[in-house]
């Protein structure tokens, strides 16, 4: 039914983001869940917790089991989390022995995210990365014009497009800095079992933690992480900061693209349908509703770490309303910034001549 | 690709709402674009505005149109809207000159909007009452259980379990009151024009804008309200206390379903991957994510006021991506917090026998 | 110490509003705490459940009580509420039969706040019409003049300047309505005993209670209202449209004072210390900032009403934190946007003339 | 008048942090501002950009200068920043040629900013320190007690104290971590001149930028940050991260001071002006009132980052309404969480001879 402008069948023509969908997508999530399974079991079947050959025979049943999704989907509504039906069909599929035994929800579920955020992450370095390169060809384009500066929304002294441009790419090397700082502490996984303390894995909880985490191509945790949110939410942060950088440029661009500032022009703005000669700066737009959508959303992951005791029903679950939002719409911000550059034409104060005749361009 | 927890093929187990999915959903929106289409070409037909005959036939050809919905989503990315790409697919069937013209985007989605909130609100009454029964009932047994009464969470003096329904119970009147008083406000058309004065259709305004508010079953507007969003804003800040209200509710209920409290009893509690014997209070966590994720939606509503002169692009398509996303967290609480209150068997202070077996229940 | 700009030497240059910081400051809160406790000692007596004579001697002497406002901050580190400390000290004064008995600190916290509320609607009515006839005034001088249309912040068509000056006026008629809906929802006394349950005054509640209010000016309350926020949340949000509206005005005007743009003149502007000759329309981006942060603020608001059992110390004092601070955005913002449009002298098309010379005004 | 909470005459009693307020008050901001505006001078001078002996005699005056800051209010009203009139009373007494010119408002409030947040990061390390030392005693007093493990408010397995107490204490880490990042990002001088861009400087711009930075103990910056507001987001961010970690603390023991539950003992708790006997965990629920408030006050810094151009004066005031409160709010929340864990007598699984007599303690 899909109301959500990342997946409607035409908002998304603007909002959606295919590649970050993917990775966010179901089916990833499921293929992380049973990618945590199958590991949980082959490390506990080499640590000598579970029969050896159980557990690489359930690793592999695991990996090849068609889940049946409305059966989870009745499961949600009952546990609130996906993880026992799954569970209860791995166990049908692959016996009870050498299946999960010792590990709780939410070591599958977070270690998914941890799994997701791997990729998501890989995905904000390319899209970072091209936008960089956008930035640096309009400014090695049009760097010297002279542009009026303007404070507080006033015409103040002249300066060059490069000044007003470093504003929109200088911020873009501090995000990609942190975001290199915070991948290692986001991509650990999740083993804690029931309360979270690894007593049951007792002393092999180190090797079989190791071991997870090396097939899974994540750091180990010393500790479970569970109840302990700050990293997420410092992730989150780090998106809004981004969008925020975004929504600046995406500002800047509409206030150039008035008539009578005439301060930069665009190919293949968005038409109207009731004046057809008008050219709306629809990706700068774009770039100033997620820049203030994310600036929303991360107070949300900032409450979330209000958590009570061991895992909170309430705080969990509201991570998964808004995380995966704040992925696309920065993701998008990403793409549609480095859109928007590329489709800069001219950039820099107007000639006389164009300022008179802006209004029938 | 369902990033949403409204629309996942697992996660709207327990998040998913399908009445309001099926309410929001772009089939509905669709339907109710090509309505105010319809209406608008038969009113300016019938008001001499449009050739009658053409305008007849161009509202028959909208009604049966069958819209090809991946060029409406291209179109969203190059205009910001779906109308522009819409209008032509009309025109290609219908004509020139019988469709749209002297109408804008705008004038489009909030009328569809109008009425999508016409039967959100209808289901959402029909919520309100469930509950309330739901509530009553729940009084009616076990209003005169003693239970503590418990102020900072501490243990306070003993009060009766219907002191502590009426703050479940009493605030659904006043919503149900604010959305009475709401209605009429946001159930309107939204007629403008291309910037919202109505000239274009002259002295004929009142009139058209009369025929197209009754045949959609909405109230005429004095004015466009394209650019003043204050019952927009007002309406989702009703949305967030009604989930503020339940979000109460389920606090009051997870914190009466601990283990040493043991003041409720529910039936059919949810399950834990590690702990079978575990009865976690789903739909009371689920009351509370609600609660604190309409909480901070409600801000971008309130940002999104901030409409630049005669229509924001930025602060305009905001709304779209938080307003559905607040309606289908309300209308989900509510039936979640009819089946919570269905699914108590005992409230009140545990008797002591029951207080020493409580882990073992 | 002042660390908020609504206090401090000289941001309160700007942000500040005497009249509103008067009715919020502590002078009048403890003035209405007193009198709280001096109709309850009164409302008792008369009701035969304090000895008369001594309750009318207590009522007496807590009129006049001198109140030790440093035990009263020391209190407020251990206690969490300030009357525990307060009650102490009045019965020090006026003896302990007829103080406080049977009430506690939230009746007298909350209908303090009513009393606050109750004034500061006052002021906000008054604020209200003051800004309304400054803008009747402006369409009366200028309402004919020719303005530039824009959607998207692009040129659109041609309109006047009323049909812009409508956005900024209309809905001021709704926020006042919605506040006259408002008053006697939030202006009732609060009584409801140490679990809210009135239980202790027993069959004489009701006569207490409307003695109680009709000595303070307060509507009776059928029920406490303790523990259920919403009609505090709702003032909450009114506040936040009041100012998301006057936020869309300063946006309007800042967007309008653009050299290259120039539809408006604005006497008395900003200097800046680098550029003497800038006119930085200071008003206009403080309606801006305002708006923004009750858009923010509103959030907490919302999630306050989540609140634990009989009374939530937490959310609670979320209330203290934020509901002063968003009355003092919204008293100043309705002086801010009067004063603007008082300074208003010029609105609409430039002619020609005025636009090519505008950046030497 | 005092309508902070952090300034109020009792409720700072609770709220109230005197070391970081007067770290925030306007007594140090106004040495701020002339510290820069001195070493600006002298910079200037060295440089021969200015007479040396003219600045030095300048610089002189400056650091003794008695400001008027009832003309400094006054000047904000009328220009929205507070330095056009500092600096013409800043003339007055040092003559005009070696005062300020070539430097901005923003230059010097936003150094200033730098020097506070220097200030408030030197507290919050003494503060996080003094925690960390508090709970790490706690744990080893109290480590190996049994505690029920709690996962979505259900009891699960036995755990130890320590397992808990870990996820309060382990973060505190990770943010002195990341406080020891962004103390050289955001502890930079600010110089732009006009627009920013240095133009008025020349090639000067690098020895004056570096001396004044020298001067101040602050780092050069490459670039002005005028109009990249993320470094202050960040902080923002991070500051709010803290009084998650902390308000997770507090849910955690309001949940185990639960009658009932009887994990926890603390001494010195609240008061109830009705229940004398009642021990409310008054530190507790101002940690989570001081998290939530945090968690919603970011947004707002998060959207401040939407900067128009070379300088908003609506973005840029919203961080001057909502940084001091967050900072106030974290030195604080550090301070009570400290004072709660050296409060706490006791914790872990209550003998059963405890929970029976619980309510009469």
């Amino acid at each position: 039914m899909n109301v959500s402008v990342f997946d409607h069948p035409w908002l998304a023509g603007l909002f959606g983001d295919p590649e970050m969908a993917s990775i966010l997508g179901p089916d990833r999530q499921m293929s992380h869940m049973l990618s945590f399974e199958a590991a949980w079991s082959r490390a506990c079947g080499r640590a000598g917790f579970f029969d050896a050959e159980q557990a690489e025979a359930a690793a592999l049943a695991i990996e090849k089991a068609q889940i049946d999704l409305s059966d989870i989907a009745a499961g949600m509504a009952q546990d609130g989390v996906p993880v026992p039906r799954l569970v209860r069909q791995l166990k049908a599929i692959a016996g009870p022995d050498a299946v999960h035994r010792h590990a709780t929800s939410q070591d599958v579920v977070d270690t998914a995210l941890a799994l997701t955020l791997k990729e998501a992450s890989d995905l904000l370095e390319v899209r970072f990365r091209a936008l960089v390169a956008s930035l640096d060809q309009l400014v090695d384009r049009f760097g010297d014009a002279p542009l009026m500066g303007r404070t507080r929304m006033q015409a103040a002294t002249m300066i060059a497009v490069r000044d007003r441009a470093k504003t929109w790419r200088l911020p873009l090397d501090d995000h990609l800095k942190r975001l290199s700082a915070l991948r290692p502490v986001v991509e650990r996984v999740q083993i804690g079992g029931a309360s979270g303390d690894r007593k049951a894995v007792g002393a092999l909880a180190d090797t079989i933690v190791a071991d997870v985490a090396e097939t899974l191509g994540l750091a180990p945790a010393g500790e479970a992480w569970h109840a302990m949110r700050h990293s997420i939410a410092d992730y989150a942060s780090f998106l809004s900061l981004v969008t925020g950088t975004l929504g600046k440029f995406g500002q800047d661009v509409m206030l150039m693209a008035q008539q009578g500032i005439d301060e930069i022009a665009l190919s293949g703005g968005g038409g109207s349908s009731a004046m057809p000669h008008k050219q709306n700066p629809v990706l700068a737009e774009l770039l100033v509703t997620l820049g203030r959508f994310n600036a929303t959303q991360v107070s949300a992951m900032h409450h979330a770490m209000i958590h009570e005791q061991e895992r909170s029903g309430a705080a969990w679950s509201l991570e998964w309303m808004v995380l995966p939002q704040m992925l696309m719409a920065t993701a998008r911000a990403l793409s549609a910034a480095r859109d928007m550059s590329l489709a800069i034409t001219r950039i820099g104060e107007p000639s006389e001549d164009r300022k008179n005749t802006s209004l029938d361009d």
